[in-house]
Formats: structure tokens, C-alpha cells, sequence
């Protein structure tokens, strides 16, 4: 993502070296080795950017970014072991690459180690950084068992499912937002608004990855489109279905959500057609255009130059509009 | 332990509501779970027994005392998974009662509620808490690596053996004491010799396990004695065996490492020998004494009164010599 591309730079070399310690090999290595795997290190140049804006040298925030990205990958090393994800990024995940064990324990290092990055600032801004740190990251858990839960609930209502993406994934990109202000010691009413604005862009980015994987183009989506279908994960559109449909509809789809073809193509020939006729599409196009332009009016009361609202906009837009 | 009572009946109360959140259940029932199966609580109530010998009331290091028990639930959780153990204080371990990812998810939870526990406390001390609870964490987790490493490790040394029962339970010791004192307050001298008493206490206590793990008495020890040897678990005991034994018995004694005969009494029978002829049994007494010297000799320097040193030393006495 252009905008974020400087703050990208300098993280890749902090990274390298984010772990430095070398042994015991077998804890250590896996981290290295998930760090290796790249992604796009949205949040903690969020936490750059965000510090940048509010007047303060971006250099400053980087302690508080590596933690995020220590976090971040700490929770999909022990999500993987969960979900059985043979890969991750793809490459080998740790448990499949090494064993269960040690990414349980490389895991949980992770994230002691992410805590150790806010020792780098003095205690005021070191405790705001941690408690920040500690309520996300346990929402981000109980995010992860709402998730696990919902696939043998038969009655997840919508609300609880955006509260499910709210913690699982918004969360954290609020919180790496609101880091960077932490860092430049902006006021209370600011912190808040960017942690806010980066929330709702991360319900909204979530909510349009359950719609592109359905709706999105096979060329240039990334990932398996209809992946979801075929894994019978129940999300917005599915409850949103299941709730406007007809009774055939309905019926035909807690069908459908029960069998795993082989050959999946009509299934999700299927799916997509009730996703359509229920109008299931259009109210998560609402539901992402509902949650984008709230995180955008938020940016009228922050208190930063206009250029650098225009560049948060741009940000928005940009994850907003992959290449789908 | 008696001169710990008074603290445990304060630490039950507050463990029974450590945990207050109910949703969602599968996260948070593992934990008041594991919570509610008890232990002697020896961690926590030394927290809260060294804040009053420094003259701060022990309420206050409630919170630091509970931050203690949860990591210490927490590292049980995890390496239960890890060990495959079905039982934990005699009821059925998380991941059994439950399933391997209930146990990975709820403990990670614990552990970010433990740093939690922190944020009752001011700035500075929260800071200060907080990188003594992270340092100790990730050398508990080194110590659980090099455990499991030395599993199919033959060169092991005695140092590294010590250094690894060190970072796996004596560093927790001595974190648990010095919280107390950081909550007092105490001075720097006088927080560090409290690590420091905590830690080679700790490290006696491990190497007398280990002791009676072979010698205790069946009657009273509590666990199975032998229990290591079973596992060809190489302990202390072993280890000098090992270098001190003659040809013969080291042979004997590596191939009985390498055997796990249904009925296990001959082969513990015969270690058991080797180790007594070896004198690993006197080696082990010696190393023991050393570490609870070094602990006992570091109260002379502490400013503490002398009625409470006593105390501690009683602590000590209470610790090493348990019902065998």
C-alpha cells in the first residue's frame, strides 16, 4: 500500500532483528521464521503513520509497531494450530513445519516478547501502551472463541456477529492506530477518534473480505473464491440470507451449509445465486458502507492537517479497494 | 505451610473472583476452572508475606500476588498440553476435561489477564512489575524448551541442568518475592536480595524433588516414587551418576534410560544403586545444602527486622523440609 510504503521500510530491517536472542534454538527459531514470512504489515505502520501525524518523529512508535507485529503473529501461530492451517503466507506454519508443542510455547514467547516492547518508554506512556495492548489482545482472544463457537451455533444472530469481526479483527487495527497517538501524546479526545476511525475501517475491510469471497474475482481475489463456502463458515451474508430469504431459500441453504461435496462448484454455484435473490449482497455493500463512512466522519474532529486526513482517507480507500 | 496461612486465606477469596468475565464460556470456564483446583499457593503468598516484612500493608500486593498465581496457572495449562498430562492436582487437565484448543486459547487469556493485575498500580511501579513479570515469563519459557530438549539430548551437562530448573521454577520464585517488595517499595539492595533468596531457595526446592522423586518415603511424598526414573527423566541425580559412576554403571544406567519395562520396579530398584554407589545421592544432599546456604546467608544484608528474617528462614526450613 503506497501511503503506508516508508513506514514499511523501516520495519522490515527492525524486524529482522526483533528477536535477537538465539537460544534455546527450537523456541526462538520459529519466531524468526514467521516474522521471515512477510504480509503486509498494515498494523504497525498504522502505529508509524498515525504517530507521524500528530507532529512526532514516526521512529519513536516503532517499539509500540514491533509489538503489534509480534502480536499479531502470535496470535495466527496459535490460531494455525487451531484452525489445522497446513500453511501460512504460503509457507509451512509452524506447528506443520516444526510441531504443536513448540508453536505453543514460540506462541506464547510472542507474545511476552511483544509486551517487552513497550519497556521502551517511560512509565506513563509505558503503562497507557500495555493496558491498551492487554484489553485488545484478550478481546482479540474472545474473538477467536466467539468465532470457534458460532461453527456448531445454529442461531448467531447478525449483532453477534459483528461483534465477533469486531473483536476477532477491528480491534487491533484501532489499537495500532491509537498506539501511534499514544506515542505522540496526543489528547484524549484525538486517541480516541483514531482508535475509533481505525475500528469501523476494520469491521468494514473484514465484512468486504466475507463479501469478496464470495463475489470477488478468481483472477485477482488472492485467495479461494467461495472459500468460505466451502468451509460452511456462517458469515454476514449467510446470516443475512438465512434471515431475509424465502423459506425454500432458507431451507435449501442450512442444507447446503451441512455437506461437504468434493466438487464444490455447484454448491457454491448455488450459494451465491441465494446469497443474490436474498439481496444478501447488497446488504453487506450497505453494511461496508455503513461502517467506511463512519470511520471517515470521524476525521473531521481530529486534529491534524488536512493533508494528512486526505492521507488517512487514502489509506481507507486503498485497503478498501484491493484488487479484487 | 503455616507462616503462609494468614495470606492464603486472603489469596482464596479474591482467586475465587479473579476472573469475573462469563462470556464466552469456553474461554473463561477453563480458567476459574484450573483456579478452583487449588495448590498450596506458595507463589502469591510470598508476594503478599515479603510486601508486609517491608512495612507496606500485604493488601496492596494483591493484585501483584494474583499476576503470579495466573502466570503460574497459565505455564501449568500449557505444558499439561505439552506433556500429554490427563491429570493436573488430581482432576482432569484442561485438555482433557475440555479439548487442546480450549487449553491453548484460555491460557493465553490468563496470561494477558495476569499483566492485567498490574494496572492497579501507579505508573512506575506498574513499569516496574510488568518488565520483572516479562523477563521472568520468557526465561520460564526458555526453561520449559531446554526441558523438552534435553528429553532426547545425551550430553546434557550438570550446569545446564541447574540453569534450566533455574529459569523453569526457581526465577518465579524469586519474582513472586521481589513484587513484594517492589509494591513496599524496598530499596534496590534490598529487592534484589530477595530475588536472589527467592531464586536459590527455588533451585533447592527443584534439586530436593528431584531427591525425593528417588528417596522420599512412599508413605508421605505424594507423588510416585520412582516417577522419574520411569520416565528416564534426566535429573541431577542422573547426571552425576553419570559422570561419577564407574564404566559399568554408567552403561547400565544409560541403557536402563533407554527402556520402559511394564513393570518398572527392577529397573528402579537398580538406578536407585547406581545412584546411592555413585554417591548422586550425596552429590545431590551437598547441592541442595549449597543453594539453601546461599539463600539463608543472603538475610543477613536485608533490611528487614530480625523477628521477620526468622520468618523467612522458617519459610525455607518449611519449603525444603516437607513430609517425606
Amino acid at each position: 500500500m503506497e501511503v503506508l510504503n516508508k513506514y514499511n521500510e523501516a520495519l522490515t530491517v527492525r524486524l529482522r532483528s526483533a528477536v535477537s536472542k538465539k537460544e534455546p534454538k527450537q523456541l526462538y527459531e520459529p519466531i524468526q521464521y514467521i516474522l521471515s514470512l512477510g504480509g503486509k504489515r498494515i498494523r504497525p505502520a498504522l502505529t508509524l503513520m498515525v504517530c507521524e501525524f500528530f507532529g512526532t518523529e514516526f521512529k519513536k512508535a516503532i517499539p509500540a509497531a514491533l509489538a503489534v507485529e509480534l502480536f499479531h503473529n502470535f496470535s495466527l501461530m496459535h490460531d494455525d494450530i487451531m484452525d489445522q492451517a497446513p500453511l501460512r503466507r504460503g509457507k509451512t506454519s509452524v506447528h506443520e513445519k516444526w510441531d504443536v508443542n513448540t508453536a505453543i510455547l514460540s506462541g506464547d514467547a510472542m507474545l511476552i516478547l511483544a509486551y517487552r516492547y513497550f519497556e521502551d518508554y517511560e512509565p506513563r506512556i509505558f503503562q497507557e501502551l500495555a493496558k491498551l495492548f492487554s484489553e485488545t489482545a484478550l478481546q482479540v482472544c474472545e474473538g477467536q472463541q466467539f468465532d470457534m463457537d458460532f461453527e456448531t451455533r445454529e442461531d448467531v444472530q447478525v449483532v453477534e456477529y459483528i461483534q465477533m469481526i469486531e473483536q476477532k479483527t477491528a480491534v487491533l487495527l484501532g489499537a495500532a492506530m491509537k498506539m501511534g497517538a499514544i506515542v505522540a501524546d496526543a489528547s484524549e479526545e484525538d486517541k480516541e477518534i483514531m482508535y475509533q476511525f481505525g475500528k469501523n475501517l476494520g469491521i468494514a475491510f473484514q465484512l468486504q473480505d466475507d463479501y469478496l469471497d464470495v463475489f470477488g474475482n478468481p483472477e485477482t481475489f488472492g485467495k479461494q473464491v467461495g472459500g468460505d463456502i466451502i468451509a460452511n463458515k456462517k458469515t454476514f451474508l449467510y446470516l443475512i440470507a438465512e434471515k431475509k430469504g424465502s423459506k425454500a431459500q432458507t431451507k435449501e441453504l442450512a442444507h447446503l451449509f451441512t455437506i461437504n461435496p468434493v466438487e464444490p462448484k455447484g454448491k457454491i454455484d448455488t450459494v451465491t445465486k441465494i446469497f443474490r435473490d436474498s439481496k444478501a449482497d447488497e446488504a453487506s455493500r450497505m453494511e461496508i458502507e455503513k461502517f467506511s463512512k463512519k470511520a471517515y466522519a470521524l476525521l473531521d474532529k481530529v486534529n491534524i492537517p488536512e493533508d494528512k486526513k486526505e492521507l488517512l482517507r487514502k489509506f481507507g480507500e486503498n485497503l478498501m479497494q484491493r484488487d479484487v
